[in-house]
């Protein structure tokens, strides 16, 4: 291909693209000097929110108690600024305010939200403590805390989902759903932040694990990996989009357990202490005390060396 | 254990590994100068992609009118060279001839497919739009177009299998696998860049998706998490080797939904309009319009404090 | 909200946080000095170990013969120096020694280790090649052995645990299970790095699988992907713990094949030659030369628009 | 010393250093969500015009005349909104106003000094041309203009000088000094941006130039390392501040060559077409095609192995 | 050149430079796991240094008056750490003991050392804020303290000499002399630690000045780019050895200014109230109030278009 | 201003500079795929030979005798590679071949001189290991080789002029130039890479020195910071252009001392054993065993408070 006819193909196609009318659905206008929500950022925000919460193992705390109260101060004080700007962020990205004082005008929202936040972090750092012993407690093959709060992955989730929880009721906008999807990629465990969860909550594994939005789970639940508590149909509106916000997921009762790839679908509860064999399919409710398993399987004639 | 022990045991350790018989069957033997292909510049490319076909979401552009086509010229402009770099490792990885020039002979024709998939963009646009708009409305939980293009999973590895689709339709070797696996990484979602899918694609949630190299799939379908779309047995040729190319992945007409881990095996065909509801098991052909779920589970005797 | 009002939120807020009370069971303490495991130095270790056996693909190795050595010589050197520190981090974290010579008591062990772990790199060299060449035979889709190597997730996951495992033979805590995380976070494979695990193993796929800590599997397995291995129930002992190192996970003997997200709980034995079908639900021994599937879908009636 | 006693010096410390007594003249507050000057933003900003100014030796552009609008396009949209972006830092600097409007009603003046500051780049462009001219023709060792832009230093110093020049003219507070300082830091030249000096301008080697605030120089001017141009006393007010802003560094008329080392200093002028010899001291008038050197230096007894 | 004659001729260089012969003077043994000193750890140390001194200039910290003190405490927690690194560093880098226990011998004294210098950061603190007045009151350029401290190399090179002679007297080996070369690389301007400098010290735009290790600087001293304050010969001992530790370099008494360029060398003093003019040598003692400039220069006759 | 005006003002503005008459002298055209030279890779360089040179020093060599070697073979591959890349890129950048085949034609010379630059390491080793001695013994201050080695400016720039010097011999364009800039920018200390000079050269503190291109050094010379061995005037050509390679530099020969801030300007011989004071400016031969200073500086009266 000569030089040229690169350049022109080249050319041609910028064209292409440079119309309006092909990007006009899937662009984003965002104004000049507005922030647009960053990975880096929310990366860095999680990763102070666990330090916070869990002194010693992801920073540079040493816990001499001396020291530690100067190293909550500052990781507070640069977690306000980063929020604040996350949040703000958020804001701007759904706000059809065209006139450009829109920034200013979240500004203090913004911060009023971080600073709510913030507040909330012991209650947080206290149920996360459950969890972490709830885990603790319902692995043998954990050696210690110290291994559950470095290295499972079922407790990353669900930290990441705790803060999107809270962020969510303060009414911030898309953050929320970015920081359980970074969770999401990282353990494979996607949980709506929308969803109601209890105290001492249980993920182990977890890969495929999906919690739906409008979940309600109680105290002392165990579920295993590629757990699904989805939603069957939903109702669509008069022009055919799916009506938002009703209740359409499961709800799971205290003492719950679930084993590896069940599927619960639908607006269905499971009563407390049930326990759900893996590979199940469930669509209706369960009375509290039940044990379903999957029917046995058949067997079929030996072929060798085919698969199935 | 003293220094001199330590020493002489890491030499001998040295010396079995630069054993040639030892890593003659996994070693790669590229020439100097050479390019291999680099994690870090496809996902560059995939970035320069998505801020080409997605505007103002992942890039720099603030999507001024009179601005935006100079983006595009310098993100193609910058595609163009990078992704020929990309090509041509892929071409070099798999050639065989050991003269010097291999590199110089792979040059042009790497250059000639960046360009035609350069002029392939603006369809992946039009198709990507589709599969956006198709996610949106088959997710009650979705707020607007902009949260599903930032933040969900199902649309990332769409838009990586399209890219990478397009690449191995041109005869790009080694660089479409990467560009699927990086999606299958970070989203567990496994789709086979040789697979021919439709228009309006959605994958919800979608850990644990398998789609493999020979599948068809029609417009507007949708699954969800750890849906298999797989190969039962396979044919082996006489040195017993797999026979490589036989069709052996499932058919999925138009309009056909599958639920949370349903695995699909072998060269079957689900009939148009089908619904097939989580972790079943097929491996053989439903007809148009079937609505197939798994057996009811079997109850249990429970015993308090137990699992299963 | 004044700046006053900020500020004092703010303050009080520490001060809870702050409070030792609240943080002592998820805190970690350790000495100044003292070396953290680090994600970024065991991924350094990892890329290392993966260039010393199989050169060419992810360093900067040419495969000169003549300077090949040369390389091998200075990965392992520094390997001998990040493995030694990291062996050492781990050490130390368990340790309950409260005295300052903590550090000092442990450094002659971990470079111990360090040079067990350097000597066994030939063998694992020799496992890891048939587990490239099983994958590239069960898969008609591989194209050579370079592409396996440099992408499939199985082979990256794989890789790990067999270095994870053989740390572990070694008494090293916390690092091994660190190791099989990192590449569980990646692949969405989840090998407890004290399984045992055969020659030539093959994981197809692999997102959300789970092979648990008590897990045998013998030579020529092949599982995809969403495959269990895990344990029903565990005893607790009088405090209400799980009773630690009771074999409660499968053994799978030779030639077993487990088809995409079958489920197999409990210390069962699967016999060899067996094949699972997928989304199977197994908690009893299978005899040699089984193949058992899910029991056949019902259908249900057909409801246009509507989802299950 | 005791873990103790370490605890006890540094909290000592840590209070007396938190003292506000002991920093009130040497902190600043900023308010939150103000920006500081950044230097890697100032870098970035510097790459930026000389990539646009010098096309194809900073940056990516190849350089092919079908793209390079793009790039220029694209270079400048980025270049508006870090420079808005720093001389709103500037600006915010040096306000005195504690109003947290204070960002708000510097934003639009940030933004007009930006545009400002961009309309001239044509202008700045035509007299760098003029100065990489000047400098390739007055140095026999210079082999074409690509080496002197790319790796002379006084081209460097200029550049940044040209650039601080124009945003000091715009009233921009601190940033011009920055620019010029991180010229200073890498080149050894320090040209005040206050100086004015003319077209086709040589600095040759350039360490240790210092070209003070009230400097007039004219066209076709060169200057060697180590000349200074500099203030000698200056009048102090009735609290013994200096004076600011009254004329106290020498005038060089056009076609001035001052050789190394030199140093004149007060506000003297130097004739047009005088050449001044190294080394030599000048603190008075110098009329056109002046020609002084330092007086001939006195032999001094030779000692053997001695110094001086 | 064939590719094996590129091989042999490698080959033989490796072999070659391997000779220990050839770099037995020029090498450097440290111990496994023994620090060596690491400009990056340095540069940061210099940093938290700057930020504890100047607060609200180079670090995050915005200066609410809650929360300096937490960031008081942490930036000194962590400059003990880094400052114990690399004092540790120093100490082992000049230890002949070849013991393995050499790194523990030093470990108390390094941490010790860290601490004491920690102490001296209040006095350090005070000594510059004079400093910085000073520069301020000498230059009528200057706009306010903080473009003094934010931009000017003068304070950045008296900073790190501070810092590094309080080092130097702790007995801290290599490492002041690294932090004054970082100075010196950045401004031009090179001062020995060992120097003895007063207060109220100005250095104003500085590339080439020297001040060398056994110099005595009085109060209110200011000097010019350019000034050497050198040595002139020095004894040599029996061996040829120059003889260290002679006082060998100038005396500036109280109030002495120097300007550009000038050379003053040897044991010679400057007596209080004295002014040395630019560009000259100077190699014996001055009295109090002594006002010296260079010989008038010596006019040459003009030849259009030469040099000199 | 309205968004309208800025986008106005933002496109006359990338319009005037889009056109290729104003930037026609200053732009430089590069084909796709040619190299840039590269600051980065020329630092990697430069590290690279200071690790082979300098052992233990600057890489991360422990120097166990038996690794060594291992080390070598690494570093000098890895340097092979990276020199041959640079000296391509400063071939094609001179390069007036326009067709499409200049790269091909520059990489067997490229290499070629890369393996002639590696085969006098050896070479250079040996110069610098007797600069390092003359460095020592001329320093009462340095206290062993390894400081002189680590942190001393003057090592630093012979280094890069000796890599430099042998690399323009071989006949490399841009590339010397660029080696000694970045020792330049870093030191202050300018060596044209063209100079010759002998043995056991010593540069003290080194700010401001400079050493023209055809200047000639004997052994054993010492210069100290701000000497200057420049050029006088040089004729011009019938064009007005400088002509190219004429001497015009001093000739230094064996044993002569410089202090500090000398200027020798044109082509002059100072005598072996010479001495020569600091701030004389000397155009005429000096005979060997010259000893000579400037001028005593005359007295002016002292007037309190004022500078001169």
């Amino acid at each position: 291909m000569t030089s040229n006819t690169v350049d022109q193909k080249i050319l041609e196609t910028v064209s292409k693209l440079s119309n309006p009318e092909s990007y006009k659905l899937v662009c984003h206008k965002h104004m000049m000097g507005e922030p647009l929500p960053s990975n880096k950022k929310l990366k860095r925000i999680i990763n102070l929110v666990r330090e916070i919460l869990f002194p010693g193992y992801f920073g540079t705390t040493t816990l001499k108690t001396s020291i530690t109260p100067h190293y909550m101060g500052v990781y507070v004080d640069e977690l306000l600024e980063m929020l604040t700007g996350e949040i703000l962020a958020g804001l701007c990205f759904e706000c059809t305010d065209e006139s450009e004082l829109r920034i200013e005008k979240h500004k203090n929202p913004a911060q009023e939200k971080a600073v709510a936040f913030i507040e909330f972090l012991p209650e947080i750092r206290r149920r996360l403590v459950a969890d972490v012993e709830a885990t603790f407690l319902n692995d043998p093959a954990a050696k210690n805390f110290g291994e559950v709060i470095f290295s499972y992955p079922g407790i990353r989730a669900i930290t990441n989902y705790r803060i999107a929880h809270k962020l969510l009721e303060l009414d911030v906008p898309l953050i929320p759903r970015f920081i359980t999807e970074m969770a999401h990629s990282e353990t494979g465990i996607d949980i709506h932040p929308r969803a109601q969860i209890g105290e001492s909550f249980t993920i182990d594994h977890g890969t495929g694990v999906v919690i739906g939005s409008t979940c309600i789970i109680g105290d002392n639940v165990k579920i295993y990996q590629g757990v699904t508590l989805g939603a069957k149909s939903f109702p669509l509106d008069d022009d055919g989009n799916p009506i938002k916000g009703i209740p359409r997921h499961p709800i799971l009762e205290n003492n719950v357990v679930i084993y590896a790839g069940a599927t619960i679908l639908g607006r269905v509860t499971i009563g407390e202490n049930s326990v759900i064999g893996g590979n199940v399919w469930v669509t209706s409710d369960l009375p509290a005390n039940s044990r379903v398993v999957q029917k046995r399987p058949r067997d079929i004639p030996f072929m060798d060396g085919a698969g199935i």
